[in-house]
């Protein structure tokens, strides 16, 4: 039954609402497709809701099509299967928590891993019942500190996960890449461009995982690219490691004064005067910075690491907070900042704005064997053989040709620099460049980190328990639909594309007189029979401008206007996104519109 | 694409679960449509999400064929709303209540006529914006004290809730009466045997309001109905009222000695030993029992009321917290228990087991007006110039011949005492019986108590502001899954009516040889693609006797069986719930199916 604007409960906005940042949040808004509720929380108005129905029964028939069952979870649940994989604790603040009346805790799942986990264990026992892949299309919730974006990001947020469990890994890949290949038909069928990423695990654990996003400039997550067809999640870029160098015939390590060096820059300028260098001048790349931070670990214990990197690369915290855990025996998210005065203190050896490796490898001072003690990580860029202008561990001098393998070591080396444009892709296909996406969807090799911690075994085909193996993929639903509204509008409104729009077909009876209100109603209920879902403007009393503004705010996909030129014998039918219109005569137009849906 | 035994996520359990009290319940966990993920909070697998989903889109389309229109909240919702109708208070312990990670308050909502009001409030503004009834499907949170019988009364649940919005008294009648040819129609369609009851508004406020029930043994709610066809929920039974008495030549009242008569019907004996009555004996129906009510009002005060019933009647107080509210200046749910020691000690004017109202009008011990202060309400048999024999305000005493109007007086009545088999239906439709039933809907004529109290007014037809009239209109949909079980099932297990039955036919590939599987893989195909729903047993190393429970549980009405018969070109086609079964020449099985679904 068409949607009559006289009764369709819906108010467009004239003005922009004042909370609305980006484009899709503020037409969304004023288009009257959702309202707020509360920060990061909305409603769905009957335009949104269908649209939102519409993005799920895409994902829905390309979950069914690669065999995936789906089932319900609850949103809320108890504790104790999150504490047993310590995701209780893990997540600190970014969950909503509660008790109910006689005292229990509970939350409301952000993901549901566990609760997956838990049920595959309750009804299958053999490998035979395996592989399996279910899947729900569910309320999510997260206490975000910054909700933004409208529905980018929520609070509480529609996504569909799924889950799949094998006996070995070679069931695994085989689901992983079954579910990347429904992802890509997913975005594809929805007209959403994705670029699929390389993405460390983070707080997830597990092998492999790779992002779907969506490029556009508003994006949280920063991404690269090469021309070659690299992409990845900047946090997951591995650098191209240099081949080590001969130091047979590497100068020796010197100890010089460097009075009033506070910035590497300065330092640069001290060491052309004070050390001049065969071949060449020394560059900030040529200085070891090691940079002292602290981690918060999800105990609650306070951890200072040092990391050595190129004086000419700014340190990303981002990227060490994905790759640090690596390092440590501890799971779940982990804080990572510079350390303080206080932490500072705890470490006389570490003698401020002169932090070195120490001189000889038998006299460390960084790394768990060196006085220190602590944790020396380095960039990738420091191997063997490099030789590097750092700091001698005493006010006012530092060491010069100081060599990698020769003069110190390190624990181990990890990603802990900004990535810049230019520089090249691992893979060889050439120079990257960064860009700014949504995070669509995301999927994961879990591996078996959740049956291990709910204990999800089934006999193998020797009869022996084995530990399930499990992938865990995601799309958040909501945010496809801000995203498809982000990447399809203009300046007038939303411009849907046909997938997903609210509507085929917006009919807007133009002017007065009882044969245009007739004409149009009946070119709705054939176009209705025909197939297509209209949104029929027949508000008796609104001025053609505010009905064409109207219709060019909801954004669906075709225009047909019934006016003046019915005393011709024509309507005007327009694409709404390439603005494109054409008078047809009356007789003609229910097939011209067929013809191009 | 039919489901699929081997593959499908189902494991049918043997035993009955030992949590699970009712059949609905027993049979949704062995037939694995459900499992559960805490008290009251379930998880839907794969059939169960079926059937859910078909009650679900029979819901939707009766709503929307009365023009309803879907949007959708949010289940987590902050307070403010709920402050301004005081329901934050007034719901207590009965919801989920939890802070963000800012120390807002935010609750889990239990039902929406708040953010309904507010959202209309947001969009409308003029009477010709009315009518309107938006709806949802929707997850709702109760924090039941005693979560119970599976699906029937959970803490997580689905309803479907809508709200009408009309100008005046007259549209809001029209509005509640569509709804409930609405609601006859689903379940009609759903085949869930319904008696609409009229009901007590309750917390809810209003002035109409009909409960849906669904007559069953396990229902927790009582109901009665006449052979005429009156049926009200017990707490809404209003008490056929007898004429008044012509008094002028009843005997004086008399106090006299009554030792001993510590309950009614001792107080009957000496009575009619002391002060034998002209034209017949002292009954318990005669006897004015005096009970002393504690309220625990929603604003945390204990107040005292006393009540007079006939002898006769136990106090119900469950009709009298329906009822009650009415006599006081309060909104909200009220508790009513019997006054305690410490109650009664703060009114030295109640004498235990003597008390009465008071023996003339002069010196009233009971009611606003009396010694007492104590409101105090009476039975609606108590009728002026009904003669009693009750307390004398003295240990020891009771006086006889007490004539109401004459000798004493009170507040108001109230509908107090229990209601029994052979009461009169206020009708006139007959003797009353009793029944129990499952509350599957509840409509109510919620008035303007929402809208004024969030300041809902729109501008009528002179131009002047008027707050708007809505309804509140609610179906259980996860329960009617539950109800739909109890009332489709037989000791093998389900047997779901054709509209909601997570498929159409049952095919059993029974024993061995390549044919039987080829002939059962075959017809499903076909019956597939006459556009029916088919599961496909094809586990190939199952016993035949597993297979059939495995159908008889599972309850799609049809069950056809591919098995030994094939060697003479039939197969048995069974209707799960009548049990008839018949071979019919495989030939002919898709069409004999076809013209019996």
């Amino acid at each position: 039954m068409a949607l009559r604007l006289s009764t369709l409960f819906l108010r467009t906005l004239r003005e922009d609402p004042a909370e609305a940042e980006v484009a899709s949040h503020r037409l969304l808004l004023r288009a009257g497709y959702i309202r707020r509720a509360a920060p990061g929380i909305y409603t769905w108005l009957p335009l949104g809701l269908r649209v939102l129905r519409k993005v799920e029964a895409i994902i829905r028939e390309e979950m069914d099509a690669i065999g995936a069952q789906e089932v319900h979870f609850p949103a809320l649940l108890p504790k104790e299967p999150y504490e047993a994989t310590n995701r209780w604790t893990e997540y600190g603040e970014g969950i909503f928590r509660l008790k109910d009346r006689k005292g229990g805790d509970y939350l409301l799942a952000p993901t549901h891993e566990e609760m997956f986990t838990l049920l595959v264990k309750d009804l299958y026992s053999s490998y035979k019942d395996l592989p399996l892949s279910i899947y729900q299309i569910q309320n999510k919730y997260r206490d975000e500190a910054r909700p933004r974006a409208g529905l980018l990001r929520g609070r509480e947020f529609i996504m569909k996960d799924s889950y799949s469990f094998d006996i070995d890994d070679a069931g695994l890949d085989a689901s992983y890449a079954a579910h990347r290949g429904a992802y890509l038909r997913i975005f594809e069928r929805l007209g959403l461009e994705i670029v699929p990423v390389a993405a460390t695990a983070g707080a997830m654990g597990g092998s492999k995982s790779e992002e779907f996003l969506h490029p556009t400039p508003i994006g949280e997550d920063t991404f690269v690219r090469s021309a070659g067809g690299y992409a990845a999640n900047v946090e997951a870029v591995t650098t191209v490691v240099p081949a080590d160098i001969d130091f047979t015939n590497a100068p020796a390590a010197r100890v010089l004064d460097t009075p009033d060096t506070p910035t590497i820059e300065t330092l640069v300028a001290v060491a052309n005067a004070v050390a001049p260098r065969d071949g060449g001048e020394w560059t900030a790349a040529d200085t070891l910075k090691n940079v002292v931070l602290a981690l918060d670990l999800p105990t609650g214990e306070r951890r200072i690491v040092v990391i050595g990197v190129p004086g000419d690369r700014a340190v990303d915290l981002k990227r060490i907070e994905a790759n640090i855990g690596a390092h440590l025996e501890i799971g779940g998210e982990i804080g990572v900042e510079a350390a303080g005065e206080d932490d500072l203190k705890k470490h006389p050896g570490l003698i401020k704005g002169y932090i070195g490796p120490g001189q000889t490898l038998d006299a460390a001072v960084l790394g768990t064997e060196g006085t220190t003690g602590l944790l020396y990580l380095v960039d990738p860029r420091v191997v063997s053989g490099t030789s590097w202008a750092t700091g001698a561990n005493e006010a006012g001098k530092h060491v010069f040709d100081l060599v990698a393998g020769r003069d110190f070591a390190w624990d181990g080396t990890i990603e802990a620099v900004e990535v810049r444009a230019g520089d090249l892709a691992p893979d060889g296909s050439g120079p990257l460049e960064a860009a700014r996406g949504i995070e669509m969807g995301h999927i994961f090799a879990l591996g078996r980190k959740y049956a291990e911690a709910l204990d999800l075994k089934v006999l193998d085909s020797n009869g022996k328990l084995a530990v399930v193996t499990m992938g865990s993929y995601g799309v958040g639903v909501t945010r496809a639909v801000a995203a498809l509204a982000e990447s399809n509008h203009d300046e007038k409104g939303l411009t849907w594309p046909a997938a997903v729009a609210p509507a085929d077909v917006h009919v807007v009876a133009v002017g007065r007189g009882e044969e245009i209100f007739d004409t149009a109603a009946s070119l709705t209920a054939e176009l209705e029979a025909a197939g297509l879902e209209v949104i029929y403007d027949d508000r008796p009393k609104v001025s053609p401008g505010v009905k064409f503004g109207d219709a060019e705010l909801l954004g669906v996909p075709t225009i047909l206007a019934v006016g003046r030129g019915l005393a011709d014998g024509v309507v005007e039918i327009k694409n709404r996104k390439t603005g494109d219109a054409e008078n047809v005569p009356v007789a003609d137009a229910v097939k011209y519109i067929l013809d191009r849906v």
